[in-house]
């Protein structure tokens, strides 16, 4: 006899007769009423049981974590709280569960206790739901770009230049780090590595997706990628999803068009996938917000959050103005920022961006056409000579969500920015083709997909929004 | 203005004016007929150009691979080849291609030659064709998945734990290699490094799907794996990207059911969303093989070797009858195998493999209830003590594109088997609780994504369905 999932029983119209579920126990309660989860919807279904005519010796093991599979017939439930419940007629133990040993007790659990747990996690209301708006998240991605006939391109993972420069990484070898093999000259010799190089984890795919993008128009990665940055923060992963579009022929303009219509495409979709998971997320905000201080308090619940930014267009401000705006604001003026805004040119800090979201315009912000200085060698400078076609975009909560760029499409200011840079133009020869043989003006960006998940789910804390966290000294499971 | 992507042009059903293009010279003739493509669709839209009223400069820079933007009226061709052209009102050149340096000339190139192009080898028509239909396929894994309620689990890259044994594996260190910190007693210092242990590349996320399967139901991975095998052959890469479903009371039979489904699912999908590249594809195998000689041709087309897969079921057959089958099989007998099978026990060798498929069944074959001795350790122990629950699906021309189990759910037997493969059990400890807590029967396999998509786009070298392949010795770009 097939299983029935319990998402499917509480979706019932009508009673049925006779139906089979596996799952595990959440609660027991008066040695009659027994909530199974399945994992299919965040609810449990109440199954009553017949305790008179059930041994002690069952009743006992039907402890919390317990997996069972229980036949009985779908009828509509007396009680409050539910619709249908099950009334057993046979129930069978599959696998037990030691109560006194059992980490995931029917309790409040800390987080942190929670990710030392992280394969028992999502055993729990909590974790369940943030999972799964996590996949359905992903999935509205790649709804998104398909539909629109983007191809889904796997840039390597395992990559042979770190021409970017994007921060720390990590090293890739298959040679015995106990005895590593020297040259001559002492150095590692990195021939007798599995790819005869020094290779090393990818920080980004857009330089290979660029490649792509000049053949096939529009293309999109949503891969891993890493830092090894000694970051202990609750905003940073050394191993997260990264979302990379590329587009050929868009300016910067399109490419702002399409991260916002994108933004709010995979909110909209999860709000309309995923009513039960955000429903109980959004409630758990607002016990947790209702324990602040007043004025610590967000003024939205997370449903107001997510509704906010698909009915509002994001702010688009240069980061001149942005300058002008920060310069004026009263916490610069009293010095209460940490890093006080004095010229243009400044790097924000995220208390600046923070500011301006959350603060001066109340709303997400597209911040665009930075000094060149401060952003990365491929982004296309403008007519002024000091500024670059670049935008990120900040959330609130969240801060940078989105960064991006037009790319420098002109070989020869291409190439005078690498030397000026001091990067080995050899290393990238392959890059530098794509402006050699049919050059186009083309755009994209990149989109770190746990902070689009925190959003969503409004989990403060990064590393409660991916399945296994890798953060500094810690690589479990 | 905004562009109007090639594909949707030549899916016009009516004369369209004023229409504006962006992309690509395929091919400049007689002066007059450029050919265009812009990555949306395999085939070029033809353009005419009025060159009598066209510098001559221009239409010298009009070579293979130049970028540009074309505006004009569609109207019905009078040529043959296509219903529709569009003729030339005015043409802006974005990007020159020098037609004596541009690798990629107008004719055809090694396979090998474009792999030491992948940056522009998806510029041709048969790589255009490889990606977009990889794409689509990824996107046909995700749909099945999703639309049955299982959730993507992303499970990490980096891992701790090496428990599997499943071959060599690639380290990942952020200690410097040319000055590895030691330890007192000379070992390499771990504490020292990023993750303050020994860390590696993920080999396969079945382990940490189980724990997320034991909550949520129905999972899956699609993510990249690494293997350091220092094997050179067209079957093999260092990084693929490997499906890995998993699923809570399923047993080895609906694990065959689900994965004979998937395929079949995944292999529709193409063909309804994929015909002008699969028609082009097919095209293409049928000219390499009317080359080959009559007795190695395939009996069959690409597209009757894709139909054929969704109309007959996958003959189940389990190891013993296999080896019977074998033991008595012509190459067998004739010593004609490289590895004569003798008696039961034996690994099959992929010219078993091959001989079952493509010889005695002619069909995709599931073996199942293999030898516990050549398998993994986490694979359910049958009753007869010697067999366990294990399947691979094998497919014609390509060999293995399955392997899967159901798990030992029995928390003794489990921890028995691991104890003979002198296993560390402390590492598996957060493995040993999904049996600990609630254990219940389970069932998943692994699909190595870049063989299906060799198997449904006929290219016989798995470095050419890959945008970067990474292989020994191998990882430029």
């Amino acid at each position: 006899m097939k299983h029935t999932k319990v998402k499917d029983l509480l979706n019932s119209t009508k009673p049925v007769d006779d139906v089979l579920i596996k799952g595990w126990v959440r609660t027991f309660r008066s040695n009659r009423f027994l909530a199974i989860n399945d994992g299919s919807v965040i609810h449990n279904i109440q199954c009553v049981i017949d305790f008179e005519n059930t041994s002690e010796e069952t009743l006992k093991r039907l402890t919390t974590g317990a997996a069972v599979a229980i036949q009985g017939n779908l009828v509509e439930s007396s009680g409050s709280g539910q619709q249908f419940e099950i009334q057993v007629t046979n129930l069978e133990i599959l696998g037990d569960s030691d109560a006194e040993k059992y980490p995931m007790q029917p309790k409040k659990h800390t987080l942190e206790f929670l990710r030392e747990n992280a394969h028992l996690r999502v055993r729990t209301n909590l974790f369940g739901a943030v999972m799964r708006v996590r996949s359905v998240l992903s999935f509205a991605v790649h709804h998104y770009f398909q539909d629109r006939g983007f191809a889904y391109v796997n840039t390597p993972i395992i990559t042979g230049s770190d021409a970017e420069g994007a921060g720390e990484i990590f090293q890739v070898t298959s040679l015995p780090l106990n005895n590593i093999p020297k040259t001559e000259e002492g150095d590692v010799d990195y021939k007798q590595d599995f790819f005869g190089k020094e290779t090393n984890l990818t920080v980004s795919g857009q330089l290979e997706a660029e490649t792509f993008a000049m053949a096939l128009g529009q293309v999109y990665t949503f891969g891993p990628t890493f830092r090894a940055e000694n970051s202990n923060t609750s905003r940073h992963l050394a191993e997260f999803w990264m979302i990379e579009p590329e587009v050929a022929f868009n300016d910067l303009d399109a490419n702002m068009d399409l991260a916002e219509d994108f933004i709010k495409y995979v909110i909209r979709y999860v709000l309309e996938n995923c009513p039960e998971d955000l429903t109980f997320l959004n409630q758990r905000l607002k016990q947790e917000e209702s324990q602040k201080k007043a004025a610590d308090r967000s003024p939205m619940t997370l449903l107001e959050k997510l509704r906010f930014v698909l009915e509002n267009n994001f702010k688009r401000v240069s980061y001149t103005e942005a300058i002008d705006i920060l310069k004026n604001s009263k916490p610069n003026r009293n010095k209460k920022f940490n890093y006080i805004i004095e010229e243009w040119g400044a790097d924000l800090q995220s208390e600046h961006e923070r500011y301006l979201v959350e603060k001066h315009f109340k709303s997400p912000v597209i911040l665009f056409d930075y000094p060149a200085d401060i952003k990365a060698f491929y982004m296309r400078l403008n007519d002024d000579g000091k500024t670059v076609r670049a935008m990120d975009i900040l959330f609130p909560g969240i801060g940078e969500i989105v960064g991006g760029s037009q790319r420098e499409e002109r070989l020869d200011v291409l190439q005078q920015k690498i030397k000026e840079l001091d990067i080995d133009e050899k290393e990238l020869w392959w890059y530098l083709d794509t402006r050699r043989y049919g050059s186009a003006p083309h755009s994209g960006f990149g989109l770190g997909f746990e902070r689009l998940v925190q959003f969503v789910t409004g989990m403060s804390n990064i590393r409660d929004v991916i399945p296994f966290p890798r953060t500094p000294q810690n690589a479990e499971f």
